[in-house]
């Protein structure tokens, strides 16, 4: 049957030498169907791979609420589904016009360029009328509106267990709705980064380092947790209160993670972007799985016991370090991008320790640090790209990201303020601020 | 590459000119292979649309576990994989036929038409006995089953904690194979409501307020859980037993939703009706997070503390109020929609409970009434429909589920019982009715 | 829109009678548009069902997790993330070579045929050098990986408990990298069992029953928990800790089983394929919930309590038992193969108790006594197959495995020894291995 194509060209040739046979009057003649497939099936990839990124925002609300002490539970479950849910609603209200200006269809006008709500293509889209070689807006907002989110995802878990709930929502706002768009606008919105040849494909610096960079603001200001850091420099350990939920957190980030990196492709209408995304699915999965066993093998030779928490850090790791660059290595490539990102959170956990930065799950290590070695690896395996540009890249992103949060942070504070009350944050923030218990029948030891 | 199908038409111009070319003697050209293409394209929809709306059978499942306290967790967990279980089983056996009575090919006529098993088609099917305007029947059966397993799914929650496995299960019978196939087919099956004008896109009346109704006659039968309400008219309550499970369940049904209202366009094989599906990809996420958020704002302002499980519950109702019609709206539209049905689970969950109407996990509110809601704004965004239509299909599909329901819930206590002894409500029905508990080694407060 | 390709051969046919039109220098002309959406759309199943099968490691995890005692949860969760892990790199450094070995893209040649890693085909693979009448290779080792990690999977349940973290990772290494390789080369590879007329669709025998016996080979040389069974013959129950958590890992499992066994279709480019891939996925929930029902009649009746243990492996019971023969049964068939699964694990898991043979989840009935029913079912349906050849198929692996897994079990226990001591054992793994607990803050009952 597939045969019946074989040299449609010819009927091009022929319509060329046989003028006048009546296509001028089929207006559909007008886009071609193998287009349109491709237009389908790119707008395919962006509902599954922005389907497998909301997955994601369970996977850190899974994640978080393992890793916080049981008292904490219910707020860091709350933080998790509003900062996803304030996400949706600024990334539409002005995130993603900020982000991507060069669309004209995005400006709504009404509240000037800043306030420019965006709109859908409307109901029963003619081919015709349809951008066929890329995707639906509908799909490309969707899709790319869940990135917006999981930067804000990365700053809750930092700073869980002392903040509390709503300042830390007004720092949503502000994130979603104007640092993120902002700084991605100056790679993916067409900006001066992408022209000065830096290279992020599906975030590391973007997404992963931009979340990091916005929580190590906020661990600065906020402080650690009363009791973290004893006077005599000791670290006392708060252990996660259920690991079995940090762990299916882990499994969910891994599995939205296909759609995070496979979907940035942006394209799968063709053999060799379906093939290109095939191949971001196996590097990814390889970073990941090679972040985690060198977290086993180096917790088990450090410290003579394998540590979980480390493990799970090591896969959410080295799936960051992949994320800029994905398509390119090789899956060697992709295990060893991947094992250092694992070996980095070994590391750099106990390195922010004693800078007493209190980090509660660990998401600078994992996110800002591993995304900065993601983003400096790229110029291994892709063409094009210098250490250099990514550095400064990196370094731009950081430093927007990181004073614009110290801003927001330090006005926060003053006018808000960040903490509950030392007896608060004893008791724990799901009594005193929320007044409800996430494990009410479970005798707490 | 796609230039080479930019006009086609030519080809068939040609063969109109050049006729005897040995056509005839090809089989396989008697059906297009763009047509082909979207025939693939369709059932990929309602394969990828059905897994999604499986796997809110175990959005329902963390939901309604989390929710209950420990010691019927046990019960609510077997009760939601034994009910999914029976809807699989009951659909095929009759359900799918009386929903689709106009389809000759699914009588298989060994018990009569109302046992007549669905089948499906041969293995290999030729492309010329396809339907190729729409999708294969497994697909289509695999997609329609799980909405008739989440009618049943929402009466399991409001009943949780003092209803006997077996009753709840004879139920489960009877809804998925008669009961909801019968008021589906009235839309669905092209019936009487459909041809009235009524418009429920993806089932806010067909599914959830179906199963809210479903829910309030099992609840009036029932009856609340002892000590749930006071003789002084105080309602104690009840606190759910993990948070985390909870918002788990909550992230899976947003999950789901995308592939409940998204496969409901019931088409992918065009630019249009893919571009529809990511509208309505936009459009349900939207609902969702402006239900939550309005949850969130409102319960801060009203009782000066964020009730994590109303912003839950909020976030399913704005699901819920966009269900009806998630494609016509803006964004804007699917924002104020979902509002509304955050705000109504708010109101609604205290009103209920004056009514003395105990609904475990507010199922009701979040089904039923919100349902109602979406049902009623079609009209605002969905040219060709009418309020008076849209009150008149509700109270039709209402008025059936909650007298058929009522009857076999009368019939099932009358026959089976409903309730265990007093006693074993009390221990649990864990141990009283199962012998098992939930989480054994944690000691319970 | 669609008609305009009614009669595309038109165009060849023209071609042949006008030649000399400059198609020539038109090398994209050599392959066939269609072709290439075909290959899209297989690529595409394969990525879909590999992400399903990923999402089954999540299940395992959850389910084992959930099915052991609170002091050896964190274990469990180590073992499980580690296996993948260890599954990923292995069967990319030897393992896919090892299954297809008759693919000379796939031979790196460095360290010589059973070192030969995997290798992707290039970035922005041209048309032309596709395998068009497939599938991308990338698509298809990240399909195929998930298959040998989940074989891996099935180990850890039935040992849990009692066996030190290391050894069983060496096991893993073995396991992911040869045992299963070769075994399903025979098969899947092109190997003499399918010479033979062997049939077995998506593994009910190549992963489950492998899996179960090198579960079986490590239950036998590990002997069973401390205090499991009495002098007396007497059985002690040890409830698993989180029957949510196991009930979240069979909804998982589940889920990924779609992918499994749809996946196996291998493509999905055709209206007859995507039909059959359909078939699959409507058989494979039928089978689920068939065994489910059964499990939960049978206990009831047998026992006069349900069971839900039971009920969630009689629905994995299912699904094993499906696996062999997903598409050619009729949804009767799914339902009695699968209710015959579900019945299986009912008698089995007692069974083996009395043997003394201690299975942590039950994964020895569920896996290799399903796994054997559903490949003795195959003939029932598909033709060319025998009940004998199938018989002698499942004997070979299962020999193959068996002797395998036990000599390297044996070396193990000699080189590493496998179990803490008893001590260790009788506190947890938890804190003895791993220094970790996985709910700390809950009182232990």
């Amino acid at each position: 049957m597939k045969t019946k194509y074989l040299l449609p060209l010819a009927a091009v040739a022929t319509a060329t030498l046989l003028p006048g046979l009546g296509l001028a009057q089929e207006a559909e003649a007008s886009t071609s169907p193998a287009l349109e497939t491709s237009y389908i099936l790119t707008t395919l990839l962006f509902l599954i791979g922005g389907f497998l990124v909301f997955w994601m925002a369970a996977g850190f609300a899974m994640l978080e609420a393992g890793l916080v002490r049981s008292k904490n539970v219910t707020m860091q479950l709350t933080k998790n589904i509003s900062l996803f849910s304030i996400a949706a609603v600024m990334y539409w209200l002005v995130g993603f016009n900020l982000m991507y200006p060069g669309d004209g269809w995005m400006i709504a006008g009404w509240l000037g360029p800043f306030f420019a709500v965006t709109s859908l293509e409307p109901v029963g889209l003619a081919a015709a009328e349809a951008t066929l070689d890329y995707a639906s807006v509908g799909s490309d907002f969707f899709f790319q509106l869940m990135f917006c989110a999981t930067t804000a995802s990365i700053v809750s878990g930092t700073l869980a267990e002392r903040i509390k709930l709503w300042p830390f929502l007004v720092f949503v706002v502000v994130l979603t709705g104007f640092i993120y768009p902002i700084e991605a606008s100056w790679q993916w919105g067409g900006g001066w980064l992408s022209e000065a040849g830096f290279s992020d494909f599906a975030g590391s610096t973007l997404v992963h380092a931009a979340g990091g960079f916005a929580a190590l603001a906020g661990a600065l200001i906020l402080g650690p947790r009363i009791g973290k850091y004893g006077k005599d420099g000791k670290v006392n350990p708060m252990p996660g209160s259920n690991l079995a939920l940090a762990t299916l957190g882990t499994f969910i980030l891994w599995l939205g993670w296909f759609g995070f990196n496979g979907g940035s492709q942006l394209a799968m209408g063709t053999v060799g972007d379906v093939t290109d995304v095939s191949r971001i699915f196996a590097n990814t999965n390889m970073a990941a799985a090679a972040g985690a066993i060198a977290a086993l093998i180096l917790t088990q030779v450090m410290y003579g016991k394998v540590d979980l928490t480390m493990v799970l850090n090591g896969a959410l790791a080295g799936l960051v370090s992949i994320t800029a660059g994905p398509l390119d290595p090789s899956l060697f490539g992709a295990l060893w991008i991947g094992a250092i990102g694992g070996v980095i959170v070994v590391f750099a956990v106990p390195m922010l320790d004693k800078m007493k930065i209190d980090d509660v799950v660990g998401a600078i290590p994992v996110h800002l640090i591993a995304g900065f070695w993601g983003t400096l690896a790229v110029p291994f395996y892709t063409e094009g790209t210098s250490f250099g540009t990514q550095i400064m890249g990196f370094a731009a992103i950081g430093a927007f990201v990181f004073v614009t949060s110290l801003i927001v942070w330090v006005i926060l504070k003053a006018v808000m303020g960040l903490r509950p009350s030392e007896e608060d944050e004893v008791n724990g923030l799901d009594v005193a601020e929320l007044g409800m218990e996430a494990y009410p029948d479970f005798t707490k030891g």
